[in-house]
């Protein structure tokens, strides 16, 4: 395995370790080099039993050793979008010896959260909100009359995302000292798509790019010693448009510094030291590679932005058991485009997340990544479907928050029918609060024309997608949750459902036990207790959350002293309020129990342990409706 | 007064008319300033009576005939940008006639809507969807083989707005054919604000430029009789950077026209002629004037961007009653942040709207118009909450939905203290569902860690405004309706208001009456018919959303054999639902009536219309209330 350690012969307890920020102002400036390694070295091993963002964050360890040589957090403020890249950050600022805890339960983060570390200003988990945030804290340093300085790092692929460019548009005329750092890697977490793509290669390859700029002949100096042609030369070539690379920068009236190379830390710190001082908005354009140091990340940047445990020696990871949802859903999708000539997909920068790689590799011509742009991903489907296609519109559960004003504005009001197909519904887990998909049956129920459905297992979720296929009449969404299902496997063709009918498993009197989609197993399982202990459960696949299957629920409630729903949703706003809505107005009294999120940020941790914690068992199935059921029945009383 | 009319000695009936964008087809090119005379006429004098988006629509009259001149719709498809700018194409597409019904019950739509009629092929009412909604029609003409035109008509004020940027990144890479029209007049609603907005108007000024562009010899030669000097004179100078004025649309891989006179409706004819031909994606840049050919409105765009009704001669509106929500709202947060030096205050682009305008005076320093750019706006918002200012987030219930991940990711995960102030939450009347506030409390209450509310009259409002600025545990939000509240006087000094404490008006045990903010004076009408009946009725002025004052709920539900709750907004997921769920949990079995809005989007009218037609009356709520209770009661029967 070849990597590019600089020091193979230096043995990682000889390396230099800190354990503040202090620490690393008094290294001495040579051993910054010797110090990014053993941030290598601890990242590459400790990752491999964690899992986490490993790429990302081996491209910023110059970047982050060289901001914190030359700022001073807390007081001074840095805004890391996404924030996946900040575990490099959160071991420079006395965090190193927890890093191996990260994504864990109870450990640290994958991401920033305020409630981590002081250090910490901003959260983030989602892209694209950096640039504005800082420039909030800028504004607010300008008001109160402080000093502090705000750095805001984000990557190529927050440019391809609208809230850059709102804030982008709004710097020059908010505050006169801010620094944008643009961490070029050409790498979102699948490659980069879209004009500014091309346009930020075109910088990179500029073999003609001699940092010309006007004002600047101060930083010209101070980085003469380097030249970015060997860089920029290893890329290949081919950009024409290079006469003025700094000027899109330019026309927002931010001044432009770069591009250098992000991976020379001497550079990285003389260069900050310069900009500090600078009494305008500044953009530092640096070039990193993902995966710096560990060559299997390097040769693999889509698979390494963020994956499970792995081997350290090769990057081998486990080979995987069932598949998931998402592959399931590419290739699925992939054999329905093949017959039907309507259905387009369009994902914003995920196409390995949602498995439409798969999909891309059938129907190449009706694949669209439009880069992280959920809103416009959104609209421009809704462009599509006013064209009478099929557009499957595939997002992150959390990530269509970004797009919600489409969901009412454009596909509600407009009944486009705009399949939107709502990946990492759910709890996500190690993941953590940015990245769970607990409130998108509370955003989407109370929007008119709406259909929303979510399966009990992969068979189904295909009979699913393929009903979306042939429904005309509006939009409709199906969630369905991260990882594998309950491996049940697919029948030849896919089946259409009857939209607005649940599937009644097993017929009961005592109480009726309605499991949503991946919850369903859980039910199931309650359902089994219950009737081992003699009771009469009636168990329900519902199916349908908006409509819901109204007769199916009044004849259970009426039959039944009590009902218990599952969902992994948040409680509030979910699929079990609609059903205590709707008996509600039905003039029906029974008391239904519900199993799901609390009304609260759920944490990070493996699903298994936050399902436990928050009380999402059988267990708690079954003493919840026991509450309601006189405490023995019939004959066959269990323990 | 002083009009541009070009003939004002033609008589109205003399001047042509069309029927259909056949007619418009096949009048003598020469009468087409004639029919533009006649359209702004008939604008001027029938919007005098119902109102509507005067200026802006007198702004693209040349442009609307151009394109239908050129262009075959619906075949061919116009996408306009928010789509207030569609009443001349609404004129030159069969609606001629109808345009005096605009903005009424059962009258014209004041937007584009896909149900109007087959010309209009994208309704919208939001900002920066048309850039993308087009892209999408024009990536499925693709698909399909056809060769139908796809023009996009985006106002400058577009470009602040994430979403068109988004779309720009994605153009070049997605199709060869795409017609974009930037109509440009250095307004959306308020004065454009940002980087955007200083390179358009360097653009406009440019007296230097002169056309220069290598591909387009024919073009060039087409419009030389035409020069840009007599309009860019106008202009006041001072613009910069001039050398590049195309570069930054380049950037994006699309080809820049202009900028050009859009009102001179030869050289736009003869340009779309050109443009409908090229085989790359296309710009083209107008300058023109909002409020053309009528004084009033362009001595004063801002006011004529969309109004009630005037006077003709003058463009005076009558005199307002008591003030509004939005007025109360800006005076009274401009008296509080001169006492509390952390109160800012952040719109998108809506300093009249919101009632901003009078904070500006005030302090205008701590005052902040980000541009329509809702996300940024939040975002910039959680940015000064950090660093401890307490931003005011001031925006329309509906726009706010463009900023919704915000609400959980940064504000509700970080529990960030920004204030949230959504206006125009609840029926927005006259126009119609882009615009109404009916979901805030379904995609805002079961976010953690919110606290929602709404106020019964001015005077509560300004006590929670006061209460907002001084609770710092996390966000806030208020809703309130468009327009006059009661006339309510309001107190010397706001009062601090306990959060989660409902205002009990009067005690009862027939009927417990939940009236939320703006319906409270229904819920008291209600409640005065039914104790004219003889009934015990308790009325509830609920203040907060979230958290509910659960002990006034239980003992209510416990004391009387119904509840009655009003609220502006969509009965599912709303004020009621929250009650019902809560009810099901404690165990309480009182049924629960609720009045408000269908599942359905409401269309648009006057609010006393709407409200009658779906049952949001005193009458209803009696009625709903009756079924549960006794028919006669006690000795004072009424009718």
């Amino acid at each position: 395995m070849e990597n590019y350690f600089e020091f193979p012969d230096v043995p990682t307890d000889q390396l230099p370790k800190v354990d503040s920020a202090d620490d690393l102002k008094n290294l001495p400036i040579e051993d910054l080099p010797k110090l990014a390694e053993n941030i290598r070295r601890t990242l590459i091993k400790s990752l491999a039993k964690t899992g986490g963002h490993l790429g990302p964050n081996l491209g910023v360890v110059e970047l982050s050793i060289a901001m914190h040589r030359i700022f001073n957090t807390p007081k001074d403020k840095f805004v890391f979008d996404v924030s996946h890249q900040g575990y490099v950050h959160k071991m420079l600022t006395g965090r190193w010896d927890e890093i191996h805890t990260i994504r864990q339960y109870e450990g640290l983060n994958g991401f920033l959260l305020r409630t981590e570390s002081e250090h910490d200003c901003y959260g983030a988990g989602h892209a694209g909100t950096a640039v504005s945030a800082a420039l909030g804290m800028a504004a607010a340093r300008d008001v109160k009359g402080t000093d502090e300085h705000v750095v805001a790092v984000a990557g190529d692929a927050a440019f391809t995302c609208g809230p850059t460019f709102e804030a982008l548009n709004n710097i020059a005329s908010t505050t006169k000292k801010f620094i944008l750092v643009l961490n070029d890697n050409e790498w979102s977490i699948d490659r980069n798509v879209g004009a500014i793509a091309k346009y930020f290669h075109a910088l990179q390859t500029s073999s003609t790019y001699s940092h010309i700029h006007d004002k600047a002949a101060d930083f010209v100096e101070k980085i003469a010693g380097k030249s970015i042609r060997d860089i920029a030369q290893k890329v290949e070539s081919g950009a024409k448009n290079l006469l003025f690379p700094n000027v899109l920068f330019e026309k927002f009236g931010i001044h432009y510094y770069g591009p250098i190379d992000g991976h020379d830390v001497d550079l990285l710190v003389k260069t900050f030291d310069f900009l500090k001082d600078q009494d305008e908005p500044v953009i530092l354009h640096i070039i990193t590679e993902k995966g710096r140091g560990y060559e299997p990340a390097k040769a693999n940047p889509m698979k390494f932005h963020g994956l499970g445990p792995y081997k350290t020696e090769t990057g081998e990871t486990p080979a995987g058991g069932s598949p998931t949802y998402s592959q399931i859903y590419g290739q699925q999708l992939g054999k329905l485009a093949l017959e039907d000539k309507d259905i387009v997909a369009v994902t914003a920068a995920m196409p390995s997340g949602t498995g439409l790689v798969e999909f891309q590799k059938v129907v190449p011509e009706r694949y669209y990544d439009v880069g992280i742009a959920e809103e416009h991903a959104a609209l421009f489907a809704c462009g599509q479907a006013v064209q009478g296609l099929k557009p499957f519109l595939t997002i992150y559960s959390t990530f269509f928050q970004r797009a919600y004003d489409m969901a009412v504005h454009d596909m509600g009001i407009q009944k486009l029918p705009v399949r939107l197909c709502m990946d990492r519904a759910g709890l996500s887990g190690d993941d953590g609060p940015t990245h769970h998909g607990l409130f998108d049956i509370g955003y989407m129920r109370h929007l008119p024309n709406w259909v929303l459905m979510q399966a009990k297992d992969e068979d189904e979720f295909v009979d699913m997608i393929y009903t979306m296929s042939m429904y005309e009449d509006g939009p409709t969404a199906i969630r369905y949750p991260r990882g594998a299902g309950t491996g049940a496997s697919l029948k030849d063709k896919p089946e259409l459902l009857e939209i607005g009918v649940a599937e009644v498993v097993s017929e009961g009197t005592d109480v009726a036990i309605f499991g949503l989609g991946n919850m369903f197993e859980m039910a199931e399982r309650t359902a089994a207790t219950l009737t081992e202990m003699g009771y009469s459960v009636a168990l329900v696949n519902p199916r349908w959350i908006k409509p819901l299957d109204l007769s199916c629920i009044d004849r259970f409630a009426k039959a039944c002293p009590v009902l218990l729903t599952f969902e992994d949703h948040t409680i509030q706003h979910g699929f079990g309020a609609a059903i205590i809505d709707h008996l509600n107005d039905a003039g029906i009294q029974t008391p239904v129990e519900r199993i799901g999120w609390p009304d609260q940020f759920v944490e990070h941790g493996s699903v298994e342990i936050l399902r436990k914690k928050h009380g999402l068992t059988a267990e708690n199935g079954v003493t919840k409706v026991l509450k309601h059921l006189p405490a023995i029945k019939g004959e066959a009383v269990a323990g």
